[in-house]
């Protein structure tokens, strides 16, 4: 569906056009959440007129995304394992009397890219760099010495927009292969009367999600073809100077790919070459549902990240709050 | 320094005194979360006035507060291990080519208590039952079947108020064994000209954890002698009808406790039998000065639990935005 | 195919024709281990004449049975996940000469059945018992308090026997529902000239495993339909006095069950009231080729549980030497 | 207390001396274990007289090594996290009737190298190779793509040699620091009437980990001074051609180690170069005592490393069988 062949050349020469390295100085290791201004957070909350919180997370739970059937080769990502350290059984059995409380405690194992996410900049690299100039090999077996999601700790607080395509376009929800280009997220400006600024965070729905819980089954999900943003984005997404972007996809951009000579081309220049913090896996449909009701497709957004020292990535329970 | 001995009869009188079960019907799980309005939340977010964001998390690493020697028994926490399912490292030795993209991934096991934590009221039984009377038997190996964290998914929004009680009475911090009552709650209300609300998130500073973080040490802080609430404040919390309250101690309550007939007799009543969600392990000390700059002792709190289905806690990154 | 329809009130009455409970003392934590004797140890040893070591181990890993489609009520079983602490990536580059060494480290999460694993005593309970009349409640969400399968560390040592089923029926393996009965086993000894005798480690050989793998799917092995054990097999083994029993499916008997009153009817009575250790998921395919080339179905057998204090079965590579 | 400063020089030069590459083919992933015969196996056997069976692992828990105080810094190793999937409790509760069986299960998280362990061949690199001068870049995130651990899963049996050298000196243990020298080697073979032999599995006993559980303190064991392995051993077991040798304590080789210039530097030369298995934390205490009583240092040795594929290491339960 994308008319586009991006090349190899295209993403150098995208790696040139959209390089943000340096802009906050050598030091920055959070790229264009920076762009949120200390202004718009408090324009932002004044968004917030009914008082009501919208939750965008998929619970954390062995019925998630991964380990579904997938043509994409496994990346060890597995649904979270919850395990109990101390339960109510054990409290009924009299098993804990002994503490002097009968409490429970838990336990989780959970790649941090499992379900609703931040991908940090510290997640993909342009050949040997990472964002904003940082070699690839700070990020090792302990961690990200670079841009560890810990950085963003007091970050991912804005003005959050929601462009809602399929709901534009009449469709339940975008089908596979199914590119999001410039025009149609200009248009879907206009069409929802919102502007997009600098220092926003932007959320496009697909409905992609929507459609595989209706199918009780998210076999193709991770890794499949998949509606997302054309390659192209990057040009409008630099221009608006948006903090962030988070799509209700596992991926973020269109698949296949709009080329065979990269795998996830638009992840190559959003992240380490602009600074773009991505969000995914968002769980967008209760949100569409809310701003369709009141017509405002604006409100107060707070996703804070797990500052889980040295991640790439987190775990997130976003909320818009309107 | 606590002049009250609680008897379990006091306990049991307790269990009357503040019982909130019922209150907000026979199906609900997430207890004092409902004393916050839609109206609060609204008025809430009016205080943001300076655009500050200000998280209240200690990183999630091998360094936290679990692993250090300590009396208490062990219940199994440790400190978070995070480990890289694919690195920059592998980026750089051209390890990850064939899949047409560099990029790091990563895991976390962390227990759910490991840090910065909310307490969900699955965590704590009284005998046999759990908040709204529960069974404590939902509570299984499986996970809570009632009143998992992740009911808590829209809420953990609402007007933060900290009440920092070490700088009131010109200490760098309380001494262990120092049991903060009603009395200096409320001198601590008018001393920072503050009032405490129904529906607020109220967060108590206690000045131990950067005792901590100065000894470089966590030895005695996980179960150890603490600063904290006394017994009594379960009263003072059941009239103010707050929505949530976290300290910066490893478990809320003074110890050693004001009892030697229950363990932790404030997290008896509080969780299972008001419907209290406490916080722990929250890190005030940056929202402490930022907050003796500006005489302004209310804030939008944002703290979103993350939605582990059946979890009895979770790791956070709680927010305060002025 | 199982002729006979198993009732509670046989598994009544099983309970107590097969109990072994105090047979070893009243502290006994190992059952039918105990039957092995230094001398039968002597003896097996005298079993090695060519020097061979066979695994019967699957690998551990991603590909493993777990994880697959199966009508079973999931039990949070899945396969290993295995990450690195360290890797030769990051010695490539450079990262970790500042240690003076160059090393790999790695680390795996893994339920302790999710493979090649015994059961252990601590694993089943009949009613609110364990092996040996214990408590039930002596496991709990801190392990096994009693017949922990640490207990065992010195013994899985004795003289191995194989009954090849399918060979001897020339099946390439035995179809799901098909019972392995009392007849069949003594049909076998006969027929491969093996007598199984006290202290024994006895295998049974199925097929299923080797036909899962050929159909490079592991969909209904975890709690589907199999072939197994019958349940009148009890009576088989706890007259032969074996001291352990595996098979290469993943549950030992047949399925379905020769029952709807219960589920696993033969681990009810096998593992908490005769005290007999279960293997499951032995990969028998090399050893039926092995033992089909010389005839002789009897061996060395060494398969030590890793002893995980408190553990209720172990992961295990078990060898037989012939 | 050794003598001999080594150098990097040293290094390569026992680099070149002791390279056993290609001697095995290739493509050959197990080195020196390839040194024990059938025939050795068979003989090995015949050395079990009394059907005795000696486990030399720690249990595998909390308690372990890892987590104590030590100057070393830290590589990710915990002590091993044991968790509950079902209980006993769950079933005395009734939480599990529903299932039709009362049944536990359970989990563990645990470095690989966390107990009694064997380090595999992908564990140490000499510069930028591995054992038969593999890359060092087939190490990755993934695991070991050469010589992992699974590779060994039938091996790891044949003849057990022990010397015990604080017996042979009249003293308790080996103090931190002492140098195991060739010398003493020798004198131990003759001390105890034992022939260390082609293809043998060669433990050597300091006696630390009996001080260390005496004084029921684990700090300064894991990285910290030790008695071990002097570097010049090496050529003492390249000339014996010992299939593997282990230690009771934690990193085999004396500590500090000879040299400043490298650190572990027998591990540099051993696993990669020679292609030799490392066993470490091996509890020889109860071995030593049998063989005192008995006066014989040889037995069937049985140690099946758990094949997790691309692991490179394994805990273990080793078996003196005698």
């Amino acid at each position: 569906m994308a008319a586009k062949k991006v090349t190899r050349q295209d993403l150098r020469e995208a790696s040139e056009t959209y390089k943000n390295w340096g802009k906050w100085g050598p030091d920055d290791e959070v790229g264009t959440l920076n762009y949120t201004s200390a202004e718009d957070i408090v324009a932002a909350a004044q968004l917030v007129r009914k008082g009501k919180v919208i939750s965008l997370a998929l619970n954390f739970d062995h019925t998630g995304p991964q380990g579904a059937k997938s043509k994409y080769p496994t990346m060890g990502r597995t649904n979270p394992i919850h395990t109990m350290l101390r339960t109510g059984t054990d409290a009924y059995s009299g098993a804990l009397d002994a503490r002097g409380i009968r409490a429970a405690d838990d336990m989780v194992v959970m790649p941090l890219q499992c379900g609703t996410q931040w991908d940090g900049l510290g997640h993909v690299f342009y050949e040997n760099h990472m964002w904003n100039g940082y070699d690839c090999r700070t990020v090792t077996s302990a961690g990200a010495q670079k841009c560890g999601i810990e950085k963003t700790k007091d970050r991912m607080v804005g003005r959050g927009v929601l462009l809602d395509i399929p709901l534009m376009l009449g469709m339940p929800h975008l089908p596979d292969t199914f590119a999001i280009t410039n025009e149609l997220l200009d248009k879907a400006e206009k069409h929802f009367g919102v502007e997009v600024r600098r220092g926003d965070y932007l959320l496009v729905r697909t409905g992609q999600m929507e459609a595989m819980l209706a199918a009780k089954s998210w076999d193709g999900y991770s890794g499949g073809d998949a509606p997302g943003l054309a390659f192209e984005t990057l040009d409008w997404l630099h221009k608006k100077q948006v903090a962030a972007v988070a799509t209700d996809t596992w991926g973020a951009e269109v698949r296949p790919n709009e080329t065979d000579e990269a795998n996830q081309p638009w992840h190559w220049i959003s992240i380490p070459i602009m600074g773009l913090t991505v969000g995914e896996i968002f769980d967008l449909s209760e949100l569409s549902k809310e701003c369709a009701a009141d017509k405002l497709y604006e409100f107060l957004f707070v996703a804070p990240a797990l500052p889980v020292t040295g991640a790439v990535a987190s775990p997130v329970n976003p909320l818009a709050i309107k």
